[in-house]
């Protein structure tokens, strides 16, 4: 298979640039290929500005808006059309970051704030349905698979359902399901490592053994089971749950199907 | 009161930056001493790395501990001591951005990457008992008021108890609960402009009524119920909830007082 993976931390020599090192090297061994987004070796500009879309005219801006023209126009800036390249070819995406304030670093989100733009990551119109767009399991990004793997200072316990922390994949669902799975692609349950400034040599090892499993059963692995917004469970004219489904609960694990 | 202003926009002619300036208009007129923080007109840099730690020797970079030291000798650059001084002087912060993949735009999460030091915003030792450190209702920003304002192209049914971008509090959890009250904040509920960009002249000014009254009556408003840390609802030892309290329950609603 075709991996990207995307890597947002500043020190190659941590627990995190390890694990990038042995998964990267992992992959090659078994055959399959691998390009690498080392964000702070980039020196990834984080922020969207107008410099992104190089052809815009003065004046207001309007994001989105100079975001899709310059999309369809092939005149986003160059390292925004990269990463869209590499997530075309890719099949698996892995996300890799340490736990910054219970979400990504900023170089990280603002990976996705710069190359998600519209027409590619939101407002993916439907070849089928004029005026519906793709999203929520469908989209360019559908088939592809995301990884998401974190190093954290916190123990499990309070990253869990009753943690202080906030349960990790509610914490993170605004990556998970209101980025990843928006743009299409099918997300696996984070990998985390807990604990990580106390992780030990065996500790190590475990994580690595986890992660080459996971890399290499990713095609069968169960994703996320988020519901399709296209599955019928939404009423599509103001994007809430129907009433007859997850009947009387709220909150966000509504969005998991049963 | 004294007031600062975190604007993250990168267009002023706009919705937000018209909020932006009517409020801090309507902040002097009213008496109140108000500092802003542009992000954008500032050029802040969003992505913590070893230049801001001028004093930090070559080598491995732990961050936390780099921002520790920097911290405790004084040391950090000049833009985040500014930043730091800011918020000292505050008695209310208000955070305005625009609502980007469910998150902060990644300029407004690298103010936090890099302002909310150890020894500022975590691990703030308590100087009554040795080994345990402020946070989740105690911490150097204790007392302090924090106002999420946002803007959204998403609708109010859509961003609602079962609505399919998620509930608004609970998808901005690592903010409100995870940054804001960690650092000692009472956090107010988010004020918040749906469907953006369609908002209407008679829209506009109701939202401006809106701030108006929630700026005015600041010190009145109840912050959101999340339990302290220290209100002995939470086991020391694994940071999760005592069984007893919220019985049988689990997900982020856990972490509010019933």
């Amino acid at each position: 298979m075709n991996v990207l993976w995307v890597f947002a931390h500043p020190e190659k020599e941590s627990l995190g640039g390890s694990l990038f090192d042995d998964g990267v090297r992992f992959l090659g061994e078994t055959g399959h290929d691998c390009q690498v987004s080392d964000l702070y070796a980039m020196k990834w500009k984080a922020t969207v500005d107008r410099e992104d879309f190089t052809e815009e005219p003065d004046g207001r801006l309007m994001v989105a808006h100079a975001s899709g023209r310059a999309y369809e126009s092939g005149t986003l800036s160059a390292d925004i059309r990269a990463e869209q390249e590499k997530l075309e070819w890719a099949d698996t995406v892995v996300f890799q970051f340490p736990l910054w304030w219970y979400g990504m670093p900023a170089i990280l989100k603002g990976w996705f704030d710069r190359v998600f733009v519209k027409g590619f990551g939101y407002l993916v119109p439907d070849p089928e349905v004029e005026g519906r767009f793709l999203r929520y399991g469908e989209g360019k990004l559908q088939g592809k698979r995301a990884l998401v793997l974190i190093t954290s200072g916190s123990s499990e316990e309070s990253l869990g359902p009753r943690g202080i922390n906030g349960e990790l994949d509610q914490i993170l669902f605004a990556l998970l399901h209101g980025t990843l799975f928006y743009a299409g692609m099918e997300v696996l349950p984070p990998l985390v490592v807990y604990r990580a400034d106390w992780c030990t040599p065996q500790q190590y090892d475990e994580t690595m053994a986890r992660l080459r499993d996971q890399l290499t059963r990713i095609d069968e692995m169960d994703p996320l089971p988020y519901r399709l917004e296209s599955g019928g469970d939404y009423d599509h004219l103001d994007g809430a749950l129907r009433p007859e489904v997850a009947s009387g609960r709220s909150g966000l694990t509504v969005h998991y199907l049963d």
